[in-house]
């Protein structure tokens, strides 16, 4: 199918969408806090004015293969202990402060609560000449823009329903069903929290007991999370308490295993990271933030995620899984067509480690830079290093260090002319698009059980194509919407 | 029955209370622009933290006569048109440049539409003794607030069902249904232009055509607004189109006495005004603007409200009304029950005129004043002068312009210490409230004939008790919500 062209608006029409689009965001909640952060006002999220367009092959292969990637990686963490434990132990020699804290942190635990919640996100880029999807990383804690993903999708299909994407008002540009759907991640998230809650209480949909989020403070993204909480809370009836980290100790208590808010005596169910993924995170007053976390993991609360769930995103794991021999054993129930549809998503991933098959990546990463970026085991985007920087780059770390990063294969996404807002001001210029989809997952880490498995949304995020990194909130990037054709 | 005291929150929850308020208000379009006004930010709109009491016996009176009073308003326009012009041309006299220019445009126009559409609000304050609903003001042109009214009812439930309302956060302090209902103001308003659409075309739901919003320049509120404009879109699929008074002349064109929006040749149905209703709407370019309601008065489409409806609403009118002989002439097919549930809402109002009535009102005036509030007889708000202000302001006038104010009663309402929250400051003062009701309505100017008689919600605003000036946007008051005992 061919594709439509952006709308093409008139100055004084475009002039106009903005100021409709504005006042929709503003009015509906599709906000951030502003950067000097002020409790009593939001600005318009850094959006795109049309959706941008997806094919539509792609697009459903994505959704398609999501439960398919949340088993592979509930596989992971549950299916061969030693061989898991071994890579994180690696893991943690070379980045010691990070992933070696969560590591003690999961070692030091009770895993008294073998439950474990996933809401996870695989981001992908569309290869250009092939429509192939091709991922970028499979986000194991607290993926974000589940929200505002949400919001953006009635927003666009606001504006195509007002006619105000064609420059004569007088019909809608796209169709809202087939070709501008609208993600519901907002309450499929909220959705995957409850279920979190209804097996904490032994598959009972109970209300006494909250969800904790655990926050970063000054949080500018705050009305994504939100929203979640909203559509748990109206959706479910349940409510939700947040905390930093830092908060933790002095606001909760634990009585035998199980975890209360210590001003209310309400239990946790679920534990929601949306902070503690980054060193950052951890940064300001170590002490008290990794007690925290070694605190909560302790309790019967079920975490979303465990700390061995989160740790199962590592790049590491995401380069062994290229394998086919890796992805077989993990996914030995699959169809080889299933394994195959896995498979497809990869590009080449190359460790830099001292093995032998670090030396094909160290190869590469002086030989052939131009086709790779080279990236940090940890989560947390950014701090990607691209191209012909990976070279002088490695040369600055000490050779050990380099095991702490992963060399990946470039991804070759089509460019298009759509419209960022930011700060009032529109820019036009190319952008490139990721692929986010969302999943929720319930399960045993001890037996492997999967009690729940679900797709729940996606995300569309671009930024423009000259800039290397895309987080939103980090101010790179924009949310943006699917056009499916 | 008794009143519950305002719940008693620590500092800290208070704290957590003002937080999860102000961002679920900035996550749901409970705001306002700033003054200084940037389209990409918005605020936090004031608003209290908790709902205020108000008899619920109270209530229900106001919210009962509501129909009885748009009938009413409907009969002074339509059932004695010779006393209703002598009446405007004599208010003319005394104030030429605003109400002299409104009848003006009224004798000028064609009158080619008989049917008006009013979206109506009647204003009351409930008096401390006795619980009676007392009126203060009907206004027949641009009530606002219907929007953020229903806003805060969901505001104010979201905290209470999340327990946030009570020091132990674990059960709700008010009944959501009977205690705190959420007003339906914002889909009642758009479920009346839609009525006017309807009717535009002769009882056919067509949404072929748009409704022309007339606003302000800068307008803070216009979120209220929005919420109005997305409940029509989208609980009727009808379309809306902004511009002020001084684009009219540019953006619209008229064929065949029917209007149509330029650039999209879309008919206009509805003109709904959210300005013109005071002198400083057209003051800027008086020409344009005059011509420009002219213009939209001599055509087909439907206006939300008419000159002369808007004109119905002048404080002359309202002192008549309170002459149980006037009253009852125009609602003569009302029970005395019915007629003395209106007459009882209102307090004595004289006129200042050289009438022998006149005489009473100027006695008063300068002997008692600090009974009586004095207020210019234009639609508005604002501009009122109190008590002991009155005989040197009085004094300062041309006596021939006194003919343009009324002398009216105090009404002496309870005060509460409800908090109210502006721009993230927390105000703990007496407050004292005002109860507005919304009502819609389409009626046939020249047969009288009503085609619906609706309510539509209600709309509580709180001010600093030691404040006399109540207005939202202009910075004295808030948008509150009642809790009914």
């Amino acid at each position: 199918m061919s594709i439509k062209p952006f709308p093409e608006l008139s100055h004084d029409q475009e002039k106009e969408l903005v100021t409709n689009l504005s006042q929709w965001s503003l009015g509906n909640g599709l906000v951030m806090y502003p950067p000097n952060f002020e409790g009593f006002q939001a600005n318009v999220a850094p959006i795109t004015l049309f959706p941008t367009p997806i094919p539509k092959e792609s697009f459903h292969r994505a959704v398609k293969v999501q439960k398919l990637f949340n088993e592979l990686y509930i596989n992971v963490i549950t299916k061969d202990v030693k061989w898991f434990s071994s890579i994180l132990e690696d893991l943690s020699k070379h980045d010691s402060e990070f992933t070696g804290r969560l590591f003690e942190v999961y070692q030091k635990s009770s895993k008294i609560q073998p439950l474990s919640l996933g809401l996870f996100r695989s981001d992908y880029m569309i290869h250009q000449d092939t429509n192939e999807i091709k991922q970028i990383e499979f986000n194991t804690v607290s993926v974000s823009f589940g929200g505002l993903s949400s919001k953006i999708g009635q927003l666009h299909q606001y504006l195509n329903g007002t006619g105000q994407y064609d420059s004569k008002y007088n019909y809608k540009y796209y169709d809202d069903e087939d070709e501008i759907p609208v993600s519901t991640s907002a309450s499929d998230l909220a959705q995957g929290l409850a279920d979190g809650n209804f097996y904490y209480h032994n598959g009972e949909p109970k209300t006494s007991s909250v969800v904790l989020f655990i926050v970063q403070p000054n949080e500018r993204n705050s009305f994504d999370q939100r929203h979640v909480e909203y559509a748990l809370f109206k959706e479910h009836g349940i409510k939700s308490v947040r905390f930093t980290l830092e908060e933790v100790e002095e606001h909760v208590t634990v009585n035998q295993n199980r975890l209360y808010i210590k001003s209310t005596m309400d239990e946790v169910s679920v534990v929601y990271y949306r902070s503690g993924y980054a060193p950052s995170d951890y940064d300001v007053n170590p002490e008290k933030t990794w007690a925290a976390r070694l605190l909560l993991e302790d309790t019967l609360a079920i975490k979303c995620p465990s700390v061995l769930t989160q740790l199962s995103g590592t790049k590491k794991v995401q380069q062994l899984l290229t394998k086919k021999e890796v992805i077989s054993k993990f996914l030995s129930n699959s169809s080889d067509q299933e394994l195959n549809e896995v498979l497809s998503t990869f590009v080449a991933i190359y460790s830099l480690d001292d093995s032998n098959e670090g030396d094909t990546g160290r190869k590469l990463a002086f030989e052939e830079p131009e086709k790779f970026v080279l990236k940090p085991q940890r989560e947390g985007g950014g701090n990607n290093v691209y191209k012909e920087n990976i070279p002088s780059f490695l040369e600055k770390l000490d050779k050990q260090e380099w095991g702490a990063y992963i060399l990946m294969e470039l991804i070759n996404p089509p460019t298009h002319k759509n419209k960022i807002i930011r700060n009032n001001e529109v820019f036009h210029e190319d952008i490139i698009s990721e692929l986010g989809v969302f999943g929720t997952t319930v399960f045993n880490e001890k037996t492997g059980e999967i009690l729940t498995n679900k797709n729940a949304g996606w995300l569309l995020r671009s930024k423009f194509s000259n800039s290397n990194e895309g987080g939103v909130a980090a101010g790179f990037g924009c949310v943006d919407n699917i056009y499916l054709y």
